[in-house]
């Protein structure tokens, strides 16, 4: 039998094999795993099998790549003292084919299981329990423990691994789902990952505008003030509106698009998507027509730093991808509430600590959404109108980390365009602050509870492929210039600047000069415009870091340095602030050190990196939970085909649609 | 019985009697009549109207604002010289009330009517005629005149109303749905509206990169190296494609919207919504659970200048508004085409020259959409999630250009936001290029045919109430701080710096500061944040002008400085480019203008004016319908309420979705 596909994520029965030969290869030693998924095979090899899938000429005895697996896993020690290992198992040859002791200085990502071990360190600890005890919980509250990676460390915890935990109380009387966020307690107890002991308690100031950076009013009652904030609706006090009349999406003759394993073809669109703990849903080998547009698009990396300068708080700094490891918190979709029509959903493996499959069900959904109108033109002399419809196919998924979710979807369009967005929404993160008082640190959002500011930086990486593997990014500018009787003798002409990014390098966004950033192929041009065929990658205009360049939460985050990276390709080299975040004090190997090898990008197979983001200071109406905030990275062809791709999509009357006077009686599709 | 609600705009029998006031006031003249619809009443008499109104205070004896018309005609003179009027009649009253002849600097705007004329002309010309004879039409081909605005005049031009018209070349065998725009003619007939005679033909420029600008080669058979593009469906070569499977919006129990004459209310929002034939929909008295956020929401302007240098199309500048007059352009609306589900239509009132009136149907369209998650959370520890959609109300219009179209939105949702959208779409503008040849001015998106480089610059007009008529705007950045030992001590900390807006002035976007525009209420604050009552608009950041600031094209333009105006409210202060867009040299009585009045705007009844624009170096990919480009503005709650308005939607799931395995037979709901 013929290996699977080379960009298909690892099977259950692929994944307990890995695993199976990792614990052969350490007898007697007890291992606590925890990931195990598809490292996949160096491109120059995948890209010949894939010209032989392309071209038709793949047999099953066509020569594959070997499927490897990455496994990390702690060996722990008769201390208990676990060392960290991260190996490579070539699954076809059923051997461990690298293995690596990661040094201290590095900081495998967490697991919720690690959480759990919070949870019961903290249960456990008599310290926190007797600071728990000083504080007067209102009648019927329990202490609810929320654990969050430790942030970067200061200087004296050297590479200790820790984790904190911030602290909220729920009323009991209203059931497990009271939103216990509305009452932040200010206590931050920390716990060092290897004694799993609770080894100190921070208390958090809680003061506001005009008070210092440890102002606190640690009064027993300091949760008197807080105020109910529920969201789950049957706790509501009003209930839930009940004007909403149902609207279904509804596709009688099924998707327009077809499945065959992760395979996915709609609409000239060809692509196959997988699924892996680190970086979510990621979308292989996009073609569009049978010519290649992307060889790998994924989202990279995110950080979220908080402004509140005030200890501890300076330690909140998340890095959701790279240090949680996002597949432990992704969502198991749902039909009907994720998204609506006719939905594909798309499963994941994951492992427990033991390195036994978990089957992760609906880890990614697929379907079909309309988004208005394509294109339209009357002509007035006739009255002859043609509109079509803008039908998109959406791939989406969405992690849950601690109070936040964010949602992302890859969206592919009839006009051959690309939308990766991501929607932030969730609840936002709140602490204590002293009754009456407001802050500049952030915005009372409910009584006692101030959300502070802080941002959420993105990084979508794009592995391009415009009509082959040797691509060149140029940096288009529209500029205006001076009346000129020879060349501008109106005035109203602007130049089109184009220039070629030579060395890998940082860029940055520039809307008012209309700066987009070309991915061409030099080696081809268009037939009818004499230019290059391309994509353009139009880079979104948002606020960088505005943590000051010296602090570590800007150090650890240096790929949010600039809004555009072109980096030469390199195997494996896929996060942009680096392979390890958990606790990192500075970035490493991530896309700034690739940026800075100074390669050669001209005509050469690159990568494009595009960072956007959210400075969030918070609304009330973010509370409890947030409307999402949308944010979309934009890639579009151009001069890439010979005309509009969406010109032969049919202008069909939609039959469903209905007429209406207003009143809601009158006309009822029959169903 | 009462008069009608004065934010709606004249029936039918409000207009003709208008028309017939007009009439009665010039005995035996020859009247030519341009427009006629409702000047709304002062805004201090309509705030009074709507006290009592939203107060329950209002009866049929309650004192109403006098239903006023705005009556634009020509009185034509024994020389057939006209003489432009503009005139207000008050219909409650039957009498003119004010009656203005405009000087003759300024024109009235266009009416389809008169391109008729342009095209009657030019059939009439023989210089015309015989400059066509000279160009060698392919067997089967025959003209087609576009006649456009004649753009910024030239000095020698004077006040003469002028037109122009492209002209372009049809294949016949090929019926009237041809897209004749694929094969451009280099001629440009200039007729004068008073003579109606062609006094010259231009001809353009037909050269390419390293020519100069009056290259040309007018040979006869300039159209022969042009090629088909059709984009009609049965004109299509190779069809539409087959594989697109329909996607229906069923609404079972109709829409979650009430109509009432213009009134709209829809899941707590509530406003009035009329159609003019300068601005097309506009939306008044805009409320939220009661509380009033906009007076008036409008698309006030929009400038389409183009950047060919070459004489004479640096006179390529639409004012697609005020030109035109909008209305003259408006699409009629198609049941499932330009929207889906369930759709209420609002018909609109124009008149042809003689005043008699003109019901046009379905000029804006009414409808719900599902735009994704609204909001999500899920709590890791018990895996309940709750999720709600994000249901929008949308309030559409199309216009037709000659070439071009634009779709606008104004999308309401449940979170409280209002986004405005502008789609543009329809052909892109082409000029003849000679055989072989590029161009820095344009792309070749088709053998022989130049799409010119141009720029879209909008601009909305947003008159807001928020809590009330007296409010203040106030600019918001994120700005970042220096690490410092005793406020900044880790370095993350960033500053939210609010400055209060108090001259009336133009602003600009600054998203690397996350620049934001808070229309707040000083005098309400917010109970639990503390912070005035707002809303908060955040300016689109993109390109403004590009023309030199001394050329024709900027300085009629001189809205298009800034992204963001704040002015003090004045009655029928409406249109940012000034109210005489066609042929104007320079702009009067526009938002620069407003501005410079140096008003005081601090705690004042005052209106925003957000400007934002397209850059459009055109793609092959936009020929010969583009793709919509979509613009959108935002504007959004911030400390309006006292929690996320959208908390109590509910998160029912949709009964609708089903479930695929990426097969299209096997799932099929019952319809």
């Amino acid at each position: 039998m013929a290996l699977p596909h080379p960009l298909s994520a690892l099977s259950s029965r692929e994944t307990t094999l890995a695993r199976d030969i990792v614990k052969e290869a350490h007898p007697g030693q007890l291992l606590f795993f925890r990931q195990i998924y598809m490292l996949e095979p160096p491109k120059q090899e995948v890209l010949r099998f894939l010209e032989l899938e392309h071209s038709g000429a793949l047999t099953t005895s066509s020569p594959r790549p070997d499927r490897c697996a990455q496994a990390f896993y702690d060996i722990i020690g008769g201390d208990q003292k676990s060392v960290y290992y991260e190996s490579v198992v070539d699954i076809t040859k059923q051997k461990i084919v690298a293995e690596e002791v990661i040094s201290e200085e590095h900081q495998a990502s967490l697991t919720l299981a690690e959480f759990d071990i919070v949870v019961d360190a903290c249960a456990r600890s008599k310290l926190f329990q007797d600071k728990l005890k000083e504080i007067k919980f209102p009648e019927g509250f329990e202490p609810v423990i929320e654990p969050w990676p430790y942030g970067a460390p200061d200087l004296e915890d050297g590479n200790t691994r820790f984790f904190q935990a911030l602290v909220f109380a729920r009323d009991t009387r209203k059931g497990q789902d009271s939103n216990f966020y509305a009452y932040p307690v200010p206590l931050i107890p920390v716990m060092d990952a290897v004694t799993r002991e609770i080894v100190r308690i921070e208390t958090p100031a809680t003061g506001g505008k005009g008070d210092s950076l440890t102002a606190k009013t640690h009064a027993p009652g300091l949760l008197d003030h807080c105020a109910p904030a529920e969201y789950v609706p049957e706790l509501l006090p009003g209930g839930t509106r009940k004007d909403l009349k149902p609207l279904m999406v509804v596709q009688p003759q099924g998707p327009s698009f077809s499945i065959e394993g992760n395979l996915i073809q709609w609409q000239k669109w060809r692509m196959r998507v997988t699924f892996n703990p680190r970086e979510g849903a990621v979308v292989h080998d996009v073609r569009y027509d049978g010519r290649p547009v992307m060889y790998r698009l994924s989202i990279s990396d995110m950080t979220v730093p908080y402004a509140d300068p005030r200890k501890p708080y300076h330690r909140k700094q998340a890095f959701d991808f790279g240090d949680g490891g996002l597949g432990h918190c992704v969502n198991n979709l749902t039909l009907g509430c994720d998204c609506l029509g006719v939905i594909k959903y798309f499963d994941g493996v994951l492992i427990d600590h033991e390195g036994n499959t978990q089957d992760t069900k609906n880890v990614i959904c697929l379907h079909e959404q309309d988004n208005g109108i394509q294109w339209k033109h009357t002509d007035w002399r006739t009255g002859r109108a043609v509109v079509t419809r803008r039908r998109e196919l959406v791939i989406q998924f969405i992690i849950t980390l601690a109070n936040y979710e964010y949602i992302f979807n890859y969206k592919f369009d009839q006009s051959a365009g690309i939308v990766v967005e991501a929607r932030a929404t969730g609840v936002v993160s709140v602490v204590n602050i002293d009754p009456g008082k407001t802050s500049d640190w952030g915005n009372v959002v409910s009584p006692g509870a101030l959300a502070q500011n802080h941002q959420h930086v993105f990084c979508v990486r794009i592995d391009p492929s415009i009509d082959g593997s040797e691509n060149t990014v140029v940096q288009e500018e529209s500029l205006p210039l001076k009346m000129d009787r020879k060349t501008n003798p109106n005035g109203n002409l602007y130049e089109v600047r184009q220039t070629q990014i030579t060395t890998s390098q940082g860029l940055d966004a520039a809307p008012f000069n209309n700066r987009v950033f070309k991915v061409q192929n030099l080696n081809k041009p268009n037939p009818i415009t004499g230019k290059p065929v391309g994509y353009k990658i139009t880079p979104p205009p948002t606020q960088l870091l505005l943590a000051d360049p010296n602090s570590v939460q800007a150090k650890r985050a240096l790929f949010t340095k600039h809004h555009f990276w072109v980096t030469k390709y390199k195997d494996h080299e896929l996060y942009a602030g680096g392979r390890y975040t958990l606790q990192s004090k500075t970035e490493i190997g991530g896309v700034h050190d690739a940026a800075n090898r100074c390669d050669d990008v001209l005509n050469q197979d690159l990568v494009c990196w595009s960072v956007f983001g959210l400075t969030h200071n918070p609304r009330i109406e973010d509370w409890p939970v947030m409307p999402v905030e949308m944010l979309q990275l934009h890639i579009t062809p151009v001069d890439f085909f010979t005309g509009n791709p969406a010109i032969d999509v049919p202008s069909n009357k939609d039959i469903g649609s209905r007429l209406t006077s207003g009143c809601c009686k009158e006309e009822q599709p029959k169903l």
